[in-house]
């Protein structure tokens, strides 16, 4: 299998480099980049000098696959040719996750290129939409934000078990911002630093509520989303803050019980997501495309508080990218995705 | 005046001294540590080099005021005896926070050694309470996660416009966990990481409550308040969640006026409480006495949320004590903590 | 006496700001801006809020002195008109360091605008040339590595105690950038790594040079100084390597000990350079004016290792600039820049 | 092939088991501790919770190969009694990394255990030693420093074109300092901060000298090695300084040439030794196994300067151990090394 990365420059670009490199399975044959046209990916990226490549302008040849690490609207742009070809697409953008139009363009400030084409892309969130995405020619790859705030809340709201009013507090590294300069990225301004941003609404918010609706019929969340930037450069920790409906589960320690004993069977045999019992760290997945879950309650108050925590270039981008290509083309989920996180 | 520090040699402690050197009215005159003694207090800690004391076991001679730095229990021992020769005492631990004696045996796990003065102890958290500080021989110096927390949620609270749900979302520097060591302040373990702790219920959660319920009769806050370790020294940011009650403000853009206004009103005059209008970040606090406060609304769900921000162990700690020493002897308020904020 | 700072906006500009706001003698009345004109200092700047000025275009109205802190050659060009209306003017560009217009034209590529004020400028490095700097109009401000270095090396080759052959290794903290953006000071790229930069001559390298030489009559240094980045915000520490001349002190311990006397006498008394005898720490003079020196050697090797730091903003920058403002005006030397080290 | 790792609970330890567990020839059938026997791998390492192991006191059964990530002297006294069962040992500490007893004794402070066993050990640096290693049962894993140190210079002490007095500036993350708790690794004290340490000599300079005279017949390293310890957890990056001996190279850019042309003829062909041509950052390291090796020269002093870099645990620690375990059982020296680097 072959497959291609459109704009490579990026960091979720070289992280889609770093592990295709490692799958078994697929030959990373070319890599595309607006900046940087004609260097090699090793000039550029010294990290990568063991992958023999040139960065070109365009793909050409034939591939089986692209991944497309462009910005939105840029992406939709680059992918609906490659897709008028035959080519299946995952696409780390923005621009195929929301199912609605008006929405996209409320949120991105400009009309869909192709509205069409939301209906047929899949939400690759993997564990959720895992039979629709093993059928699709386009897959719109989740945010990293909305990765670990829906994992962490999906096994309640199925379950019916809690109120609409929700607060998903997130703390993030400063790599999600990604290699464009900013004084938000500045390095002296963001070490020994800390704060909230897009505190008017971030453009994963839609996309969170969008997937938060579909897992029971009737469920209206009602959900304010605060993301932090914090001075490390992987990882997002989010802290998932909701109500227990009045007797939804036994009162006490047995609530809690239940509580674990429902995410744990909700996650069942899944490879990568990591239901646990003691308060997470963002450090356990780094590199790894794990997403690690802790479920609790306040029993004080009767919240259910859910903390998830994943690496926001792996399972919150590149990661997740591959895993949903792995399904795509009917290779085992986990192929390329072996390599466990980097500790300390 | 003269003053003494017990316990100088945690960071409460030393930022005591590096504050204490330069009031213009008091004199540091003796500082004891339960290690070191005997030590010069320059070279224990080099940045204290120009302050000409030797660390002492005990407090002897005369002082007209103590701030005490030590742990819970080990405070309450050491200060009884000192308030009983009508030394004033300014106390960072919490060993006189909590009004309720039972409450501070739940939490800490021993009896309080004197029970009676918790009812003549005065919470310090200044702008709250300045009148019965000024009139008090023993200050019980907030801690830091409920300084930031307080201030945030007080004017809403006072005004009556929001219901008791809360969440309170805290992330903090590594500084507050103090300089004893522990593999959760091991560089390595906590450089490129973030995760909340205390899940179960940290020990300032009852200082909270106690506090938001005095600020308005009959209000009984049903609190989730999670901290969680960031790297970074320095610093503590709390995002506050909590619904405005049902046609409390106006409706959009109109009851964001009105809230912004509610908080500058009730901080007007404040010499260390900013009350902003864009979203804060620790590092605009870093070595200063005051604390920032950004009150803004979720449009969407109609909640109050609330970012403040501090750094722990200036306003968070010995800044926050100094300022209510000023007040205890008739100094103005803000001397010898004019000192602006380190950046970058 | 009247100060304004011409370039407010860069991190020196503002730590410039930050200082003079709590010196006793000076009042801050006037700060320029390239950018953010029209600004309020502290609407660009949170940390600055206690400041009331507006950021004004150009210097008008009567100062005392100005502080420059635009970057090369704007600097020179801003500076002259303000030197001819008699104003005392204080660099912190690198326009007036180098004596030889020549080799100013080498490293900065470009002729210099008026070489008849290198002449006339003083050095300001304040602890060697104090006596000159009483005196003058025009005191150009040491870039942030020579200060360190020259300070680390000068007791040695004023005794002759040195070879010529030496080496300056630094390692900075990523403030010394500057708040301009670029790829290696982005977040993400600096933290948890290190390199050196500037390999083939870092442009400090002729003014360390032209400094040493001054310190003994024929003395030619042959210098290799390489600097390097390491994820801080603020700091530089030198290690400073040249042989001991054969017999220049005693052999062994001895030599040591004549080696630190040395030191200790050639900056007896100096209320910012700081001899140690243990290996010292930037954190320690974090926010702080002094530079720490500590002299030891390598008794394997005859070599003499000098290690010293300091906070590049302000004895490295801002904080020298006020040093020498000081002695310019006959104020007290240590006038505003009394504020011990933040720590931790 | 079964392999045991002894200490699996210090940071080497781990960083083994992360490796071990993707080797496709190996099998960790093992692993021991010191702390933490009876508890389950993932449990005490959520980050190798794919490995399903309990960690357990002692080696017993049948392995291959233990690689031993005790500490000095812990470490000789675990490993003798399975060199005598005949199983190959790759050893991490310092035990048999000197083959003069009486230095051991001179730089550990007790007596060899076994001396005649410093006879048979093997250097393991792998590049300079293959031969012996494959041949070997027992390796000396090269100190994290030594490893970047040696491959820095090696090349130009082999072609006998540098003098003997040189300076080695090493810049190390925190990792290296392990897992065990001290002041010096506390987050608060380390992060912001840079200092030199063992300034008197540290252990790792006569294993460095040790082997710089082997490359040469008669040559006497005169050296300078001086660490620094950064705020980072992984990565070393050294700093060699060495002058050229007069006449060694062309004068001026040829001489570079030269210089550049050598370093990579050393090394060509090596699969975890890259000569680059700009100045390499740790970050390009970062949980791969290479050493980067940037040769320069400083053509105003005729200097060499080598900057090589690394990271600590892996080419510094665990990488190069697997690497030496390959050699000694004849499978390909790259097996299980293949990741590349984690970038940013």
């Amino acid at each position: 299998m072959k497959a291609a990365i459109v704009n490579v420059t990026g960091y979720a670009g070289v992280e889609l480099a770093r592990l295709l490199h490692r799958h078994p399975e697929v030959q990373l044959t070319q890599v595309t980049g607006r900046s940087a046209v004609g260097q090699r990916l090793g000039d550029a990226f010294p990290h990568l000098a063991d992958i023999d490549l040139v960065i070109e302008a365009e793909v050409s040849g034939s591939v089986d696959v692209v991944f497309s690490a462009l910005p939105q609207i840029a992406s939709a742009e680059a992918v609906i040719p490659l897709l008028e070809r035959g080519i299946k697409v995952v696409d780390i953008s923005a621009d195929f996750r929301l199912k609605d139009a008006s929405q996209y363009e409320q949120w991105y400030g400009v009309a869909h290129p192709r509205p069409s084409l939301l209906e047929e892309a899949v939400y690759g969130l993997t564990e959720l939409n895992r039979g629709e995405i093993r059928g699709s020619a386009l897959v719109a790859n989740p945010g990293c934000y909305p990765t670990g705030a829906i994992l962490a809340l999906a096994p309640a709201i199925r379950a019916g078990i809690v109120l609409e009013d929700m607060v998903i507090d997130s703390k993030s590294g400063v790599s999600g911002a990604g290699r464009g300069l900013s004084l938000s990225s500045h390095f002296s301004e963001v070490n020994e630093n800390v704060s909230a941003y897009s505190v008017e609404g971030h453009r994963h918010l839609p996309e969170i509520v969008q997937e938060l609706r579909r897992l029971r019929r009737g469920f209206e969340p009602r959900l304010t989303f605060l993301p932090h930037l914090i001075p490390m450069t992987r990882g997002i920790l989010s802290s998932c803050y909701v109500l227990l409906k009045d007797g939804a589960v036994a009162s006490g320690a047995a609530g809690l019980k239940e509580v674990r004993a429902l995410y744990r069977d909700f996650y069942r045999g899944e490879p990568f997501v990591r239901v646990v019992e003691e308060s997470p760290m963002t450090k356990h997945t780094l590199g790894n495309n794990s997403c690690i879950v802790f479920p609790t309650v306040d029993l004080r108050t009767n919240r259910l508080v859910v903390i998830s925590c994943l690496d926001n270039l792996v399972k919150g981008a590149a990661g997740q990218a591959i895993q949903n290509m792995n399904l795509m083309f009917g290779l085992p989920e986990t192929a390329g995705l072996e390599q466990l996180a980097l500790y300390p």
